[in-house]
């Protein structure tokens, strides 16, 4: 019998991809789509659109975060979800996220065309401001949505062009008027989030998936130098507060200490600008960003809590302020469900391997909440959040099938294990299972700081 | 007898600062009056507007620089010019330039008052785009006027918000209709520039006055780093072609080439901002400036020829590009014009040092063409560029003081010598004297580049 990955729509799905890529399209093969601006709020509307097209529910929540929701035969049950986000990189491209988004639908659109039912609810998710450049802390959607912070502590947040986030999320959700309003998280029974890569290995290996292992841990910092403005030709070195010649000094403080020569360790200083920015005035001011990522938690907690201290040591004349924009331990999926990926990828003849992630992505909150992984597959050299990112019709659309027919074994109950699941049933139902007990909103509330 | 000094107005001259303030002021002390904005427009019409309200001639010309005359008893002989800027930093203070241009309108005020007249015209001048922070090169003003460039040549300089030169000179010159217009420079007798002096010494030594001996070498470079964009979270440092660490490494290695246990060499990094310039985002362009001073030619020569090299050796796997915004030579002034300062401070009873500037200044550039000098006067703490940039009226009009007795002698034609100058003259005129010949236009053109 047929399978839900035998609807998935190669052309469709890419077809949507291109859609989606004309909001905020750069004219350079890249997208500039950043959180809660206009083109966001665009895409949104044009997936709610399409949604209610098909007769599936759009539903937002306060985070505005966008679900479309297939309903299952137990209406009460607890939602199978699948997503990630359109928001993007001020010089992105046009799947990282969108395919995560678009491949939940598609397999919507797959599981109707194929006239499946499912016991539990099936929703694909838009998460809001994943990215994180334009309003701090990244993954607004997902940080709401698992309960670790409440929307009103993060309305505040302020964009470098100046636009505050509740603002903007007040007028972003105005753009999906359709949509069923929801506030806050849901009972899970599972989340597996599909994503391009975003790095070289799936390519290099000849591999068409990766079923992801776990997220390594990342955190990301604010720092703000200051000192005091001069004249680049009258101020003496020993008189001058120089904010950056402090700024350097700390970097390369930071290089030193985050040197790791198994290259395991990411470490990036992605923004920094010095101000007023003359040629030939001594910098009163820089703002800087650090990025920092290990898989390993002791190793990673270790290096992070220093960073403070390794800033103020090195200051030299000028002061330095710490704020930290996010710190999340390494992240461990679900075995079940990694398996089920992988077992999944061999019955569609799909070569697969095991992997971790690199990036951070939304899965790391969902699996605070519920059996939750990944579906990783090849994008062009392993280039991504630039916009030259790519990847073809037929990839994306080999981890649709793996994704397809993983939510819907998750939708149907089937636990997954070798053996268990009914996977030639004449109906393509299976009697009622006991799901595991979902973590409720209130537990995961309770869970403490990512 | 009375002399110009005797005629020169503390509270209108002070008055005049803090009219020239309201334009383009930040609200916090200071001022954002760049070159050509509206603001600098707005602040030459002023002055424009001041000079016809006492029967002086404004005079325009094709650099936009604004020229306040009051004409001579000898109608073509060669002028005497004395003037500095309008145009401030992005968050700058309210005397750097201004100071200058209101002491030599200042000074025809006085002389106008006391009924003085003289063989020489004098002109107080306005040069345009001083600080080169809007438009690279700076000092447009005095390069054109000086026959360094062509104003054609430099009019495509384009500001880091997309103006672009030509058109910004355009509107500016429309703000001053009342001004005559003028073509190229003019035949000079001598130049001296009053300006605050942008550093301790005066203050702290309880000087009132500097004779300026001279400026050191200056040079402004452009540097581009040029990598790729990548996610911060996912490309091992083997595969990066980071900019931010390439722009890192490149810094790291000038702190250390120019370093000086003397600390007489001034090094500035004013300008570094990194591309797209999100947190998690690897950077794929950095663009930065290098401002590097010193008062040796032999040491500024060797230094500055080395910076492009320097550079490029380490740059990694990046590329990088190196433009010369400015390069000076050390300038020495005119011992005659340094002594006239000194000696008519010592007349005045102000207490005076000979001394160096730190910066550079539009009168490097009159040094080519004519005897030259400055007179400095104290500011608070040394303080400029900066919004806390600070001077009292009674020292601005000590100054004034000794510059408007200065370009009076000039203006007469003595020549400064000890006992040469009849300074008790009844009439206040004395006879006409040979001018030393005054370097032509032409030959300043065929001086080479600055």
């Amino acid at each position: 019998m047929r399978r839900p990955s035998d609807f998935v729509d190669e052309r469709r799905l890419w077809d949507r991809h291109m859609a989606i890529a004309a909001f905020g399209a750069t004219g350079r093969g890249g997208v500039d789509r950043q959180a809660l601006t206009g083109d966001d709020g665009r895409a949104r509307a044009a997936l709610a659109g399409w949604a209610v097209g098909r007769g599936f529910r759009p539903i937002a929540d306060e985070a505005g975060n966008l679900f479309v929701r297939r309903d299952g035969a137990e209406a009460d049950a607890p939602a199978v979800l699948s997503g990630s986000h359109l928001d993007t990189q001020p010089a992105g491209g046009n799947f990282d996220g969108v395919y995560g988004v678009l491949a939940a639908l598609e397999t919507l659109e797959a599981l109707a065309d194929g006239g499946f039912e499912h016991r539990r609810p099936i929703e694909a998710a838009v998460w809001t401001n994943e990215e994180g450049c334009r309003f701090a802390p990244g993954c607004t959607g997902s940080l709401v949505f698992s309960g670790k912070h409440a929307i009103e502590e993060l309305w505040n947040a302020t964009s470098p062009d100046g636009a505050v986030l509740k603002d903007e999320l007040e007028r972003t959700l105005a753009m999906t008027p359709e949509a069923e309003r929801r506030r806050g998280g849901i009972p899970l029974a599972g989340y597996i989030e599909a994503h391009i890569e975003q790095g070289p290995r799936l390519e290099a290996g000849g591999f068409a998936v990766g079923a992801v292992t776990g997220i390594q841990g990342g955190a990301s910092f604010d720092v703000t130098v200051s000192g005091t403005d001069g004249h680049a030709g009258t101020v003496p070195l020993a008189e001058r507060r120089d904010a950056f010649r402090s700024a350097h000094a700390i970097v390369d403080a930071l290089y030193r200490d985050l040197a790791d020569p198994t290259d395991t360790a990411r470490f990036t200083i992605g923004r920094f600008r010095a101000w007023p920015g003359s040629p030939n005035t001594i910098p009163g001011k820089v703002v800087f960003t650090i990025d920092f990522r290990h898989p390993d938690a002791t190793f990673y907690r270790g290096k992070v809590d220093a960073i403070a201290d390794l800033c103020a040591a090195h200051a030299g004349p000028c002061d330095v302020d710490v704020t930290v924009r996010h710190d999340g331990d390494p992240v461990a999926f679900d075995e079940a469900v990694i398996g089920r990926v992988e077992r999944i990828a061999a019955e569609l003849r799909l070569p697969a391997i095991r992997m971790p992630s690199g990036a951070s992505h939304d899965a790391a909150y969902m699996a605070s909440l519920c059996p939750a992984g990944m579906v990783f597959v090849p994008c062009r050299g392993g280039i991504s959040h630039n916009e030259d990112e790519r990847a073809s019709p037929e990839d994306l659309a080999a981890g649709c099938r793996v994704l397809a027919d993983a939510l819907y074994e998750m939708a149907m109950g089937w636990d997954g294990s070798p053996g268990t699941a009914p996977r030639r049933a004449a109906t393509g139902r299976a009697g009622p299972r006991r799901d595991a007990r979902p973590r409720s909103r209130g537990r995961a509330r309770d869970a403490g700081a990512p």
